[in-house]
């Protein structure tokens, strides 16, 4: 593991929990009594070295190109994996590092509105999501590996295209934190009548605004290219409504189709993907495209 | 009480138990046993001129105009109110009947997801706030029948002008439920590998999209003139982002701006509005603008 934060941290308690032997380090010290770590990056990637570890990245997009430099350096053929929030721009980054071989990104569906060591638990990813980056050319070895470890952790894979992925992402999660965002502005420009008058439907649709603003702007940012088109896709509709409004005095299509939209949400099933050769990846990308997860690697 | 839906059937309710005399009618027959319900509007409405009582409003907006015609033939005279969700069209239209010298609008701020006389109670307003229009012109008499109405109920009264009113409720009640379904659908665009990997964000964000469509579109049409407004600050702020996504790849002015408004949300707090002639209309608009609000007529 490298980096303990909410998600390193959480990680290496929940492989360790697992039966895994685990071990990490993170940039300042963590108190971890119990576990495995090291304050030395060198020290820990020579370990997994001679004893052919699956490397996590488990830093900020932001100290991503710093920690790759470090791996390419101590431990470039060890496999590898991360659980960043973006998926195409941290393989862009790998790939530069000349660490791409070895590479299956990682995305554990966790909640980010806390952080650091001392938020985490080894019960974060339990029945949580894992996207585990179904791309052409992967190794199988590495996204076995990868896939093993998010079930170790609790949590069922869910196979998709990083491309893809950030899409799903940008529309699921990074658009609500801005559309949330506005609204919250919007509203507290009306003043202490508005704040006064503002109940169920405006606290739940800013609820996501509490969090700490630098760490929604670090991970909406990171997905620029996907969200943009999301973006889009939002001001159309929200301008669809807002001519509508004004031509017919009519909005029944945007909430119609809002209302189908958050049934088919609540509606929604997973499937169990059974069957399926671990080495097709494409078998595996079609199959989480089509909603299916897999629940174990047997 | 003109009609006994899920508001006015708990207001028939509520005064009740705070030992009002109520009665009412409905449209379709109501079981109400205890209460003392009539079929026929115009025998409710005389009744109404014999006792000098308060006429409260509580049909949908679009069976309004009928209604009023009934109170114009049959009660003229009649201190008027209503709960419909928006003010200016409701007093529009009461001066357009001719009852506008006798007419305090007002707007309970409670539930409407579900409808119908079975699921109001006498409970429903406890603790909410009542916006009692306070309009230039209005009658004093009139203003604290109806003020005293929300307080009977449990609530606290906010004054507040009818358009300050709607441009309210435009920004913290019909916006969220237009970003709602947006936010539905577009998430929904996504497809099963979206819907799977939607979490908090997403659930939060849509959660007013489950309520019945034709109720939502009904609601937020009746306020479509403060609502246009309001849909172009937060097309305006989304286009920001989107721009300053494009063109700096930062969107912490727009994140940062709605962490702070979130903030302001959780921080309100009402004051009690006291010492105010209650005959002095510009006074109380000016507290319930400020964010004050009446716990008593005392």
């Amino acid at each position: 593991m490298l980096g303990l934060g909410l998600i390193g941290g959480s990680v290496l308690r929940a492989a360790s929990a697992a039966g895994w032997r685990a071990w990490g380090c993170n940039r300042t010290p963590v108190h971890a009594p119990g576990y495995d770590v090291a304050d030395d990056i060198s020290v820990v990637l020579r370990r997994a070295v001679a004893d052919d570890a699956l490397v996590v990245l488990a830093v900020p997009m932001t100290a991503l190109a710093e920690v790759l430099g470090m791996v390419a350096q101590h431990a470039p053929g060890c496999a590898l994996t991360d659980v960043v929030s973006v998926k195409r721009p941290v393989a862009d980054l790998v790939w530069r590092s000349g660490l791409g071989a070895r590479f299956v990104g990682g995305h554990p569906m966790a909640g980010t509105s806390a952080s650091g060591w001392d938020a985490g638990s080894a019960g974060l990813f339990t029945g949580a999501a894992w996207v585990v980056a179904a791309d052409d050319g992967v190794d199988p070895d590495v996204w076995a590996q990868v896939a093993g470890l998010a079930l170790a952790c609790g949590a069922h894979v869910v196979p998709a295209g990083s491309a893809e992925h950030d899409a799903a992402v940008a529309r699921i999660s990074h658009l609500p934190h801005l559309l949330a965002a506005v609204l919250a502005s919007v509203g507290a420009d009306g003043g202490p009548l508005a704040m006064g008058l503002a109940a169920g439907s405006f606290r739940d649709g800013t609820r996501v605004a509490g969090t700490r603003p630098e760490l929604t702007a670090a991970m909406v940012e990171a997905n620029a290219a996907a969200l943009r088109d999301v973006l889009d896709d939002a001001l159309g509709r929200l301008g669809a409504a807002r001519g509508a409004l004004t031509s017919t005095g009519s909005v029944v299509a945007t909430v119609a189709a809002g209302h189908t939209a958050r049934r088919l949400f609540d509606d929604r099933r997973a499937f169990d993907i059974t069957g399926v050769d671990l080495r097709d990846v494409a078998a595996l990308r079609a199959a989480g495209h089509a909603g299916g997860v897999l629940r174990s690697l047997g």
